[in-house]
């Protein structure tokens, strides 16, 4: 392991800068539960060497888990998880014409054998992707642990305290 | 953590019985990689309060990750993760009117707040569930990192040893 | 039977806030039927305690009907249905990307043994939700019974007055 | 009210004879809570007068709900709805070519102003149909409560006596 | 036949007056053709019994055909199909969730022994059954015919000589 | 017109062999109703000029309706709408992959202009196509009519005989 | 050959108008890669002859490829290739109600014998047509080739060179 | 370029051997024709080193088409793609939950930039995958093009011969 204590555990990628309007749940809920971080944009299709490598060093270069965001034929996490055995959780982008449901299928119904662990589509996929990541971590990490812990708390407290719609 | 040695690490629930066609997949899985885990069938429809008890103490129990299948309106994985910070791991279980779609997606469009990392629709997805797992626990447990990195390499060369589908 | 003269007869719960668009139109059709109801933000996946409680507490509480509106993976119906015998009505709430086909799949789609009787997509299902919790009503409230007699005679004759859409 | 201590307090009709094979689930459950019921088979198409008979006369005629099921471009139960205020519950029959996605989507999303409780496609929602008429009769008829009260505990025992699949 | 020179050939009903804005451009092309037409709102589930009647004067009122619209659980033009044996050609409105999906659904998938002639979502539907209106007719009235058969050399006219789209 | 009293009334005609199966339901149809038709395979694919001469001839030898049927990427009936101004009748054949889904958009979804009266999928859909067919031409050749009111008729009875599915 | 240097070697062809908003997307793509090339509206439906010309001589007049864009019941591009062998790629239109579902159902669900090569529905799908007609054209075209690794490259190094989605 | 006159010149790959049900059709049809290709496993999640070797490597070995038939999530076309200016050709596998949707949009709904030529789903696709690769090679292949020719005769002439289906 050459990860140093600032050296990154999560990896939030996506196949395109207009995925970061989706992305950035991701990245703001990791920062919240002070989790470092990178981001980065990696193109299965325009960039798939860059993809290679960034699966191949994600597992010495310290990555605990790849949050990885693509829309349409949404190769970009399936394509991760074959290079890499560190999780992988696949957002799906919405895409215009099919809402995403393309997105959806490509990145959820990988074949047996490469695993890709994926989430809601839109902001709410990218934001489940970062509390699962947390909870990941928060086996051998107590302070993740506990921010993820008061997060849930806050959440319960939030829906109850406002139980009247009306008001 | 009162888990001992033996205690599962991995809990693989369904939402009956006849999910376990589906689910035997993931299980035997995990018991390929010597991961302790336990098979349960829990009902987020006829067992509610076996399932939020089950979640309740799925943390202090020692386990890391819950494996949960469930077809047609497939409350289970949502349910579970609803109750607990365990990661939860859904699998669609293929439907008899819609093929599992309705399974996908009462799994995977979960709310931003309690995310589930959902699967494909059957046994791919009961599979991938499992090494999904392994993966997770691969971070500290070396000789399941150690396991994984052999079925991965071993079915890579599977592939690569009989490229020609006419043989 | 606990329930006072005033006690609500029907409760109307959303799973968030923002689904108080769509169930006010549930809530106005209760309204006007004289119907006295309770409004509610419970959340199946943020406050599951909170659900299972109101679900547990209904019957003796005096709850003739459930309406429960909810989106996406739409568990909030079918967990109250799972944890009470008084009936439970559906309504899928319109979700971003998927149009509310996955709220309304999460919502019907339910097993035997456990019912959710499901209405149609967005603010006609919720007055239909409505519409049919008075029906229901009707049985044993002349008044009720009245009223429903009322709207409906009201409804024919406005279609039947305007009858040139050119005029 | 005509009805008298042996008049059916449920219609179960469906569209064809070939509707019999999912639609006998609802019979059996009333048969089991022993709540009277009659069996029909009342066509839209074929027999729109009959259907209009048929609902004009439930109310006076002392039926408390009706279920009704159809495959395809299922009218049956909608029409039944639109003349009648006796509660109409839909089950959408599986259809040949698309699995009954047709005749989910041709109940289920009525208009605001005539409301179709929907059930799951197939034999679940015949099912639940059922249990859901048993519910609504269960407020005055202690007995059927009763009976349904001992079902759903039935239910659960059933599964939580059988929680490991694999025995 | 005690239709006189002027009493309509075709009707065209609808089942809300929100259907118009779609529904009209059928009205126009009758208009063009010189087809005596009327137009009317008749709610399959809001006045069922105009419907019928509606249906069951139509072939001695004179109606060769009638142009049916509507949305979501669509039942009008089955319901009329089922109660006249003048032929019924139905537009599936373009409803709000599921983009009229429904509405084709509900219309298109009728049993074996009542036809529906079905044409497309929308504003091209309904410009479609009158035109295939006026093709039915064109068989023994001439004077439709060749207005049928100028509008065609028109159009194919119009796009010939715009066939470079850039200028 | 060069028909003569025994010319064929109505082509059914389908985009392959295999399509038979579901399209001799409308040729029997058609001879039950005494209707004076021909039967041909004319691939829209791969006989494009057969088409064309099949459907620009159609009007003169004394075609009154043409009943296609195709699967998949169905084009035929569009095709031959496009070249006659003779009603076109389309059956979408049920396909092996999407279940007919695609051929029912392919036929159904005409642009503004070019009408295709569209049926069920299936065997439904080719029986009524012919059913249309009859009802178009029961306007001016009584003993179509005839027939055809003999049919529903005698379609009622058959239903209303047999009213209770258990006998 | 009839082909001079300057005559077009792919011809883009769009079933209306209002497609071109989609279809340019192509053009420049040919245009940026020097790629001589004609664009014209043809209607299967309502231009049907002139499509059956258009295709009938484009081998003759030394296209080598027909890039075909269109919606709903999208014709164009099978029929095309029905009458030529002249690789005809087919661009799916987004559609109004169906979201370009229905064009690229029509489009690529062609039957063995007549292919027709599909891309993706709307821009992207008329930018990747483009694409493929210039790799084809490459084979014996060596400034097609030079011009098209260098978008290529270009296209790389701009998604490398803006990795980061927040800069 | 490296290519023998025997060296192949298409590739017909697949991810995995279970896909030679339908790959083969391609194969089959490249044989008819008379055109050198090869066939090869080559899985873009198992074995994505050899997918980018295989894909980096093709033109200079001479190949001029890549045929890839893939399922569910089916990124072998557009990864070949993304490594490759050779044109590919993708075959939408039928899957078992998803009957090949899922394929279909993975395959097909490729961004700008990276074009995948895709064909129907299963056994369809395949044969017209390899008609196109022949039609793109007929351009400077006399041998090929008199072959297609050929066989595009003989299809016509099939159809035309049997066009009674009841004989």
């Amino acid at each position: 392991m050459s990860a140093t204590p600032d050296s990154p555990l999560v990896g939030v990628v996506m196949g395109s800068r207009s995925d970061w309007d989706t992305m950035q749940h991701a990245a703001q809920k990791l920062e919240a539960f002070g989790i470092a971080h990178e981001v980065r944009v990696v193109s299965a299709h325009r960039t798939p060497d860059v993809l290679f490598d960034y699966a191949a060093n994600a597992q010495q270069r310290g990555l605990r888990a790849i949050i990885a965001g693509a829309g349409g034929a949404a190769h970009l996490p399936g394509m991760l998880a074959a290079k890499t055995m560190v999780p992988v959780l696949g957002v799906p982008v919405q895409s215009r014409a099919l809402n995403g449901l393309d997105s959806l299928l490509s990145i959820v119904q990988m074949p047996g054998g490469i695993p890709v662990a994926t989430f809601a589509i839109g902001q709410a996929g990218a934001t489940n992707a970062a509390l699962f990541a947390a909870a990941m971590l928060a086996a051998d990490r107590p302070e993740i642990a506990g921010a993820l812990a008061a997060f849930r708390q806050r959440q319960t407290e939030d829906v109850a305290g406002s139980d009247d719609p009306r008001r």
